[in-house]
């Protein structure tokens, strides 16, 4: 089975825009297994469209359609899928009630040209579009059926996973549909496939760690890097939902006993979601004293949804004036160390910590670049400090782990990674494990920790 | 004449990243005027590659061609369109000279399979790959120009400026070249564009007001969305590039002239950058108190490399014991009008200017969601706030400005929509101009500017 891939448009052939389309539709064709063979991107044009649909239609099992459904001029695929194979356009009263639905809804009226919306080529099978008022349509030409999407993201993502894709797979299980597939009496594969995000290792030392389980043959392992994270995906193609989805358990568990803590999340999950988790599960607290990242730690937990919970604030302490006014950092050490040093980030992230009086203290001092580097302080070192309570029967007193490390990256690089660290520490230090700095960085400086309480 | 671009890759044709390599090639391309027709993705299959290049070399004058070229098995380009077109493959001393040399400079062992990479068809020319190991090549068969690319997006992007747009050009202008082209003397057309940000106005409003400008016809006018900003692109044909330049410079004096401030700014100049040269000019500083956005404004602030001259820190303050402790905002105020209200942003912005001893201080306080709101104080809502020193003669005085909105738009948008305007704040109050929200938004509350020294 054959799956090709048509997106429309005359600025995604003028590189106004990136076409994120194919991808959205091919990621979720790869989960049922279908071999997505061609991919072509052709001007609002009618002779080309014309040309593309009439190939598609002698090669392809499955076509799949985006971009010319709106109400302009340009929008020709309905017209020009109809006029291709020969059909009549006649209008769907039903999606006409709907468009205009949807207009009253928003209290704009209605224009003439979004009439023209509810016209689908003689037997079309109108595809719902629930958040815009261009709906799809397929129609089955020889061997191939195609399925015409608006480019809109959003609403060919809603489009392809509540019609597109239940339509597709009962063509692949025709007679007795999901129920055979689940029970393994199909001559079709499922495919089921999980994204594992990890932090800290490399790509090519993920790869060799891991490569006798690719291997082992249960699973299909792909890479791929999202800097500064790696992601993992194992998909697994097997007969049954059920097999496929216990491969992928196996491979999980066996993935995330070799690596460790080194796999921090699962699917959307970012690094400042799974902290948050952490953080409200413990009742935790916590505080950010940002030099270098300049706010960045303080955004990201932010972007979580009820970080309130948790997140009490942070200073922004980019002179070293804010750091000694705002954060009690001593203008003499200041002066002996320099802003970058491993006394200056300790007295940030338990200064934060008291004032703000959270259970931890976070902060970060270094040279993002592209200037202000010396011998002494290259561009690229930061220093990070993390304060927090110290180990039971301590009452009171606050452990701080510290560390240095050289990013060679570019500013925003920098800026990122040593957010990542940050947050990262914070999460091994809720799960009680080890603070460590990824591999693939090189080490400016020794590591100290002298209460011990997190090794 | 007719451009094509054909992009290889299994990567591709599963969704497993997005192809930008066909927007980055196909906008060069448009600056020569060349119209890219036809767009195609192949995987890593022989079968299916031959069948592309045939297919291109029948229709195309010019064939781009990225991926493919590094040294893995699944890297074939070279070799299929050698089988494609019949010819030898023959190793390109030169380039393996310049393989050998970088993997020297790096300090690591150049394996066998890079060997392969110096190997081009019979007759290519050899083009350079100065950050990588994958020179690429370009052949003549037929009436097409083929031109092969590494698929890495930093290589082809300077695979592209340095070797292949000045054989495009070459061969546009076979003749006299560049000389012809500036003097006006050839049949072709030269295409120069600009693109100009901004901030505050809904497309369609922005369509209308430059109706008239467009249809002049001196330039076609582009637009774009670029959340929250919309971005305009005058796009002018002409016989000469003198010619073209002056009818930009005419058509974006006019815009600028019907917009005023809304064009903030040009090419790659965000709201920050155009901040913080207006800051550095005029010597003057900076510091935030961020609720809602969370550390934003200060990480955008900081984004820009020689942010430290201006920018002397900021409280993120998301409890109310932070906003008090560290900003001095009266707990009475608090309690009393809730923390977003106006009197408290007001507390923040003058409470961080005084802490900080900056000459600005801006402030929000909002509800960004998805949860929070109340009847008074719907999702959405913000308040904005920006203390500066009053009008001259004023002495030691602060002038405060504040301002409430509704915006209907997600959590990060929202983050987003209220970072723009605070940074929009700060460079209107800079040049001196009335501070306004951007016109796409639905005011909550009036504004209130009780110094009158903003008008």
């Amino acid at each position: 089975m054959i799956a090709e891939i048509i997106t429309i448009g005359d600025e995604l052939l003028r590189g106004e825009i990136i076409d994120s389309n194919k991808a959205r539709i091919a990621e979720r064709l790869l989960l049922l297994d279908l071999d997505c063979r061609y991919q072509v991107s052709v001007l609002d044009d009618p002779a080309d469209m014309q040309d593309a649909f009439r190939r598609a239609a002698g090669r392809s099992d499955f076509v799949l359609i985006s971009g010319g459904l709106g109400p302009t001029r340009d929008d020709m695929t309905t017209e020009v899928v109809a006029q291709t194979f020969g059909r009549e356009m006649k209008l769907h009263e039903e999606s006409l009630v709907v468009i205009e639905a949807f207009f009253r809804s928003v209290g704009r009226d209605m224009s003439d040209v979004n009439r023209k919306q509810a016209y689908f080529p003689v037997d079309a099978d109108v595809l719902k579009n629930s958040i815009g008022t261009a709906p799809g349509f397929s129609i089955r030409e020889g061997r191939a059926v195609f399925f015409a999407m608006p480019g809109v993201p959003r609403e060919l993502d809603l489009m392809m996973d509540d019609e597109v894709l239940p339509r597709i797979t009962s063509a692949l299980f025709p007679e007795e549909g999901q129920q055979a597939l689940s029970e393994g009496r199909s001559e079709r594969r499922v495919v089921r496939a999980v994204m594992l995000r990890t932090f800290g290792m490399g790509e090519s030392t993920l790869e060799t760690e891991l490569l006798d389980l690719a291997r082992e043959g249960e699973v299909d392992l792909g890479y791929r890097t999202s800097f500064p994270d790696n992601l993992l995906r194992p998909v697994a193609r097997a007969k049954t939902v059920e097999e496929a989805d216990a491969r992928i358990a196996r491979v999980s568990a066996a993935i995330r006993d070799r690596l460790g803590a080194i796999v921090y999340g699962e699917g959307d999950d970012t690094m400042e979601i799974v902290v948050g988790r952490l953080l409200t599960e413990k009742r935790l607290s916590i505080a950010t004293a940002e030099s270098c990242t300049g706010g960045l730690i303080a955004e990201r937990l932010t972007d979580v949804p009820g970080s309130s919970a948790y997140f009490l604030g942070g200073v922004v302490a980019y002179s070293n004036a804010v750091k000694a006014s705002m954060l009690g950092v001593s203008e003499a050490v200041l002066e002996e160390h320099g802003a970058v040093s491993e006394p200056v980030v300790r007295a940030m992230a338990e200064g934060v910590r008291k004032r703000f009086g959270s259970d931890f203290g976070i902060a970060t001092s270094g040279i993002s670049g592209p200037s202000g580097g010396t011998e002494d302080k290259p561009v690229g070192l930061v220093w990070l400090a993390l304060a927090m309570p110290a180990s039971e029967g301590a009452d009171g007193q606050t452990s701080t782990h510290a560390e240095s490390f050289v990013f060679k990256v570019s500013r925003s690089g920098h800026r990122s990674l040593t957010s990542q660290v940050a947050l990262d520490w914070i999460r091994r230090s809720l799960l009680g494990i080890e603070l460590v700095g990824p591999s693939l960085m090189r080490r400016a400086g020794g590591g100290s920790n002298p209460s011990g309480s997190l090794a």
